[in-house]
């Protein structure tokens, strides 16, 4: 059995991974348990504890990482709120843990921790700058630079989801305007797609969604897509478009090796990836596309529960 | 006398300004010299250090640091290219100043170099994340991060002039389109200023250029803003606009503790300075803007050749 293990969790808003985690990001034991929403949240890392006390490497467990979508204090490990999880407000997750573990406790958000377990996980640990972006009802981002988490000065640094690339375009929920977000965002990629079906018509997405468009989710969309239907894809280009741009920003801006791309919309990347690489090729410096792998993460079960376990070895 | 000064040496199109710095970033020494653009570069370097044998302190210098505007390779100390001094092409300044100084030599490009100066000069040391933008002929930026310059991973991080914020605006000279230098940078607001003045009419404007439009500069702006004119006051306001969204990008993707602004179109500071704030506030996240200091340098002679003697101590 490894020495040096971390225990890594993820908690999302349907199920939370427990895994031990060894010093290259390798899962050495793992368990999945429902999300209990309706939950105390101490009651609910009491039974995460109780799930990590059966491995039989827990004996062997140095430190504990945690990440969560939301609102999070890494210096105080308190989460403040979470969006899929209303019963968490002010948590003290790092002192209830530590509590219940006696162990060192570390607590980041979701974008944060993904983005150390692309480094392990995608890059092997060999990346030296890194972007990871969260593709969700949300658009996250984590920056790895020189090989660590780079936070900036209070916390803040990589809300790449809030990076316009319209200066006067959609209010974003942030207050900006034209935001990543308010174009790729899956809520406001639903709201894009309602209007975009005036103006087009696609008899597969009348047919899934019954011609009720609020219906339209990304994963209907790739669903039509694979259908062959010429709308979806349409949208599908337009939604490789806009990123190309955001990438471009993010390539000219910190010259990354790696940018890593993970999240429910990243599953349509056979009709999005394309015309990503097409806008980059006209926007980013060459040497630094040159210099930039764009990936979709293999492993995207895994981020959380792996970039919370390594967190905690930074 | 102070034990451990570098020498810092800023070339410039008009001036090249050399001097002996101390490990805080106080010039100890210094000297300005006129460019000779007609000059061969080797000559050039070897009256510079002509110059600095001249400084009583020249025998306790410990390492020679370089800036220059234009493509520079960090690593091999190449000048490959100097927009403003035509002679300079693939110049091996590393190569040459180690032969005529005996001494550890540093080259680096104009932009990282202001941003390691302003890191000592504004920031005194003290800042951990500090961006450095300059507005000049073109946009140029330098990143401190964790109180290091930090290049990307292949050296070309930094480059915020070229940093999207209209995805579908004006050709930019890189490839891309709608670059915060295609609104800000020097030649392209001449342009955008003759074209404004079809529909908005200076008697201010036509009387300092006689009506060549041609003949508009940042300086010439600031000019009849200072004297009240409210075209060239609207044109300002317009700058500032953009360069808050600008702006508000580098906060909300890096936090840095300090945003400093030099070059020749931040003199007209106290007519764009509201509007950049403005849009800050509405754009940008709370607390990262309110953990960032937005400075006009107050050291911006002193910036490059402070920055190039602190190169040399990375």
């Amino acid at each position: 059995m490894p020495k040096n293990l971390c225990l890594g969790i993820d908690i999302g808003g349907t199920r939370i991974k427990v895994a031990t985690v060894d010093p290259k990001g390798v899962i050495f034991e793992e368990s999945i348990i429902d999300t209990n929403v309706n939950a105390k949240p101490i009651n609910v890392l009491k039974d995460i504890i109780d799930v990590a006390k059966k491995f039989k490497s827990y004996s062997k467990i140095k430190n504990v990482g945690v990440g969560i979508a939301g609102d999070v204090c890494f210096e105080t490990g308190i989460v403040r709120f979470s969006p899929n999880l209303k019963k968490w407000k002010n948590v003290k997750v790092k002192e209830i843990l530590t509590k219940l573990t006696r162990k060192k406790v570390y607590v980041d958000n979701d974008a944060n921790i993904a983005a150390i377990g692309a480094f392990w996980l995608e890059g092997k640990g060999k990346s030296i700058d890194l972007v990871c972006i969260t593709l969700g009802t949300g658009v996250g981002g984590g920056l790895i630079f020189d090989k660590k988490l780079y936070r900036g000065v209070s916390g803040t640094a990589g809300e790449l989801g809030h990076i316009t690339i319209d200066a006067y375009g959609k209010k974003c929920n942030c207050g900006n305007r034209g935001c990543i977000e308010t174009f790729v965002g899956a809520r406001h990629l639903s709201e894009f797609v309602q209007d975009y079906l005036k103006d087009n018509n696609s008899k597969m997405i009348d047919k899934l969604t019954n011609k009720n468009y609020k219906l339209i989710t990304p994963q209907l969309l790739t669903q039509a897509a694979k259908s062959g239907d010429r709308v979806a894809k349409e949208i599908w280009k337009i939604v490789g478009q806009k990123l190309g741009v955001f990438l471009s920003i993010i390539i000219n801006f910190s010259n990354p090796d790696t940018i890593v791309l993970c999240g429910g919309i990243s599953h349509a990347k056979e009709y999005f990836m394309k015309y990503i690489l097409l806008e980059i090729k006209t926007r980013a410096f060459k040497s630094a596309t040159k210099a930039c792998k764009i990936v979709v993460s293999k492993y995207a079960s895994n981020l959380g529960v792996v970039g919370a376990a390594m967190l905690s070895r930074q």
